[in-house]
Formats: C-alpha cells, sequence, structure tokens
C-alpha cells in the first residue's frame, strides 16, 4: 500500500458509515486540500458501489476540513445497471464538512475514444518545466512534498511577479512516491495546481465553492499533464477548468470549479 | 407572470417543501427537458434561500420526469453571509427524480469582469442562423413552441445528414413569449440545445447523468448567445459544455453535463 492508497483509506464500519483519518501530510496552510478529500471520500463511495470508478463528482465545500479522524455517511439515491449514485458527507466532530453527489459506473479499461479534441494547451518537455521553490517551514504547506510537479514557466510567473495576466497554470504531475495513477489520485490532481487566478494577480486563500469532476478513462502508467484556465474573474468569483491527461494521451479527467477571489 | 414564470412556480407548503407543477409544454418526446426542471428546483431553493441568485448548481439525473404534480423537498446544508448551500430533491409519487447541490449568493447586478476570455466561438449575424424544422406531432416535442432558437447552421448539419464530425451546436436563444432572462431561464438555456453528439454523428436520447452549472452574472435584456462543445465521446459517454453569453458580450453562465450516448 502506498502512502497515497493508505492517506485515503476507508474502513467500512457499516453499509452507509466509513471511518477515515484525514492525513496532516496533505495540508495547504492548515485546511487540507480539497482534492485529498475527495479521493478519501470517494473510496468510501467505490467500496459501497456495485460499480468500480466514480464517473461523475459533483463535491461542495462546507468549511475547510482538518487533520484527524472523521466520517463518511453514504446515502444511496440510486441503483441501476449502468450507473449508481450515491450521496456521501465528510463529516467531523459531527459536523458535515463536505457535501457531494457521486456516480459510479464501471468503464472499460483501454477504450479508445470515438471522437476526441486535443489537450487545450501545448506543454513545453517536462526538462523545460520547473518545480515550485519549497515552501516555508512554517507556512504549513505539507501537500508539496507528496507530489511531483514541474510546471510550464510562464504559469509560474507570478511566483517572482511576472504574472502572465490571465487565469492560467500548467503542470505534469505525479505522486512523489512511485504510483500508478488511478481515479483517487485523478481526484486529487484536479484541485493539486495552484489557483488559476494567481497567474491573473490575484493573491491569498481561494476557497472552493463547488467542483465538479469527471473520470473520463482510466489511466495509463506515468505522468499526468494537468492543464488549467479560468474564463472569467469577477464580482468575487471565479471559475477554474481543468483537464487531465494521461501518458497516452488520452482525456481521463475534467472539472470545474467556482471558488472565491482571495482577498490576501 | 409570463409562461415561463408559471410553468416554474414553486408554492411554498414549509420550510422545506414545495408544491410544483410540471408543464407538459416542456416536453422532449415524453420525458421533460432537465433545464426546465432545474429552472423549478430553483426557484424553490432561492424563494426559501437567504441569498439571492443560484450560483452553482450540480444536478444528477436519477429518472426521466413526467408532466403533473410534484413536489421539492429542500435540506439547508450550510447558512452563510456570501453564501448559502442547500439540497433540493425533486420528488414525484414519493420517488425522487432529480438530486441536486445549489449554492446561492447575491451577485453584483451590471458587476465588471475583472478579466474574461471571449466567446469559445464565433457566431454569424442572427438573420444568417437557422430554425430547427416543426417537430412532428406525434412526437411530443413540445419544448421547441416555448422556445425562439436559431442556430449556427453547419452545427445544425445532422439534420439533413451533414454533421460537422464533432461535438458542438450553438444557438441564439430567447424565450417564445417575450421575457427578460433571468436567471431561471438560464437554468433552462443551458440544457436546451440538442445533444453535441449529434453533430458528430450519434443518435437517439442522450441521458443527462450530472449537470453542473455556475451563474456568472445576471443577464442583459435580449437575445442569449449558446454555445455548446464536446472534449471527448467514449466507452458510451459524452461530456457537453456549455457557455451562455448576454446582449451586452458578458458570461453569464457556464454548464458541463456528462450524458450517455444515445443507443437510437
Amino acid at each position: 500500500m502506498t502512502k497515497f492508497d493508505e492517506a485515503t483509506q476507508a474502513i467500512r464500519v457499516d453499509e452507509t458509515t466509513y471511518d477515515v483519518c484525514l492525513d496532516p501530510g496533505y495540508s495547504i496552510g492548515g485546511p487540507l486540500n480539497g482534492g485529498y478529500l475527495m479521493a478519501v471520500i470517494l473510496r468510501a463511495v467505490v467500496d459501497a458501489s456495485a460499480h468500480e470508478h466514480p464517473v461523475t463528482t459533483s463535491a461542495q465545500f462546507l468549511r475547510a476540513a482538518r487533520p484527524g479522524p472523521a466520517r463518511v455517511r453514504l446515502e444511496r439515491i440510486k441503483t441501476g445497471r449502468t450507473a449508481e449514485m450515491t450521496r456521501a458527507t465528510l463529516v467531523q466532530d459531527g459536523q458535515a464538512f463536505i457535501e457531494t453527489l457521486v456516480t459510479t459506473a464501471t468503464l472499460t479499461a483501454g477504450a479508445v475514444p470515438d471522437w476526441t479534441d486535443g489537450p487545450s494547451a501545448a506543454m513545453p518537455p517536462v526538462e523545460r518545466c520547473v518545480k515550485l521553490p519549497d515552501p516555508r517551514p512554517e507556512s504549513n504547506m505539507t501537500l508539496n512534498a507528496q507530489v511531483d510537479m514541474v510546471f510550464d514557466p510562464p504559469t509560474v510567473g507570478w511566483l517572482d511577479g511576472t504574472p502572465t495576466g490571465r487565469p492560467e497554470s500548467r503542470a505534469y504531475f505525479r505522486m512523489a512516491e512511485p504510483q500508478d495513477p488511478d481515479p483517487f489520485v485523478l481526484a486529487f490532481a484536479v484541485d493539486a495546481l495552484p489557483p488559476v487566478v494567481f497567474s491573473a494577480g490575484a493573491r491569498g486563500w481561494a476557497p472552493t465553492v463547488d467542483l465538479t469532476w469527471h473520470l473520463r478513462a482510466l489511466p495509463a502508467p506515468g505522468w499526468l499533464t494537468v492543464l488549467g484556465s479560468g474564463r472569467m474573474i469577477g464580482d468575487g468569483w471565479f471559475d477554474e477548468d481543468v483537464e487531465v491527461w494521461d501518458s497516452a494521451g488520452r482525456l481521463v479527467a475534467q472539472s470545474r470549479q467556482l471558488a472565491r477571489v482571495g482577498r490576501g
């Protein structure tokens, strides 16, 4: 079992309850990363489902969750031959932190798309991409140690005061501890980029309100390419669209989140 | 009160229950259109909320709803100064038909975006766009009579056997009965196009599994521009992305749905 598998483990208590232990290694300055938390929730949902894969997940983030014991509560909404729908809630100290609606189904390994568009943006080769600087220890950004991410340089220009002026963030992604990507790693990957608004000049904590993602295919081993962009920033809100492509050049995940622009 | 306002009316029974009457005028061959049903649900959610606008709606479609009396059941998940989250369920004959998670907030009328991308596709002028042929009476496509939609000609080439070969659908949209667009009209508009897969050569009933949409700004009066596209069709699934722009050139809504490719 890899560290990520362990950190996202969900232990069945009964048909509708799973115990989880939220890992301090996925902190983004105190609160835990939303993608990591979705992966935890999806472990429980998939374990309880007759289907193997979380094809759609809509998550509403109510409160910032902290490391420690928590529970995933499940409510089966619909069973079906093709798809099953579940409401799953992450609960800590008796309070709901994330509400999700999840559809599970079974995708075909190695399915060849009937039609597919190319990636929304071109990436330079891995060796021309750059790492983020190590976070200051007092920042409590423990998440960075779990992943190996290298960025398309202009999209992290905001780090040294040269943002591109538009919402974008692009990186190659893999787990720091060798692990083949799977749907749970993808749940994490769709929310692992720095907020796309940083590249448009915004700063500070950008809380996600709603994140919906779709698993489109089962990922091949190797680097994932994670392409983030946005269409509009205004009235205190922004959207972040993320596409994830696998090493075989297939679109494996799509997400969109609506988040608040940070005031920091 | 317009016909659309009447068809989407939600009558408060108590804090968590609204009575609705699903209108036979929004049928797409028997089942009712999903966008119309979201508008009905959102009437109840907004009426019960301290905030004015449904900024995010994630809907999972469990069963095809039919005209007639139904209820919207609400569960308040979180209240807050900036945003409120509600679970809303459309129930008919004691059975859940649509499950939603909705965030309400209050947007600023006339807010100017801090940053915005342009439309994802260019449209010809209205006068060069085309209407769909009238549906055969026995098809029970009553929806078409409620809307005034004119299409970018190539994106309806599938009607006479010349699909473009890629998932796309683009139209100008307004209600047939004069009515300024509002968030409820937008809920309807994001699901009003023929499925984008028709243009890629697919046919038949394409049931939506999950549709998430974001209200980005309050729409100006006049035509809406509705731009639909998709990134991948495969393994029996497709995504449909819709952007809605208002007559003032602002992005007012964004949606993505995951749906099944029809077998018809």
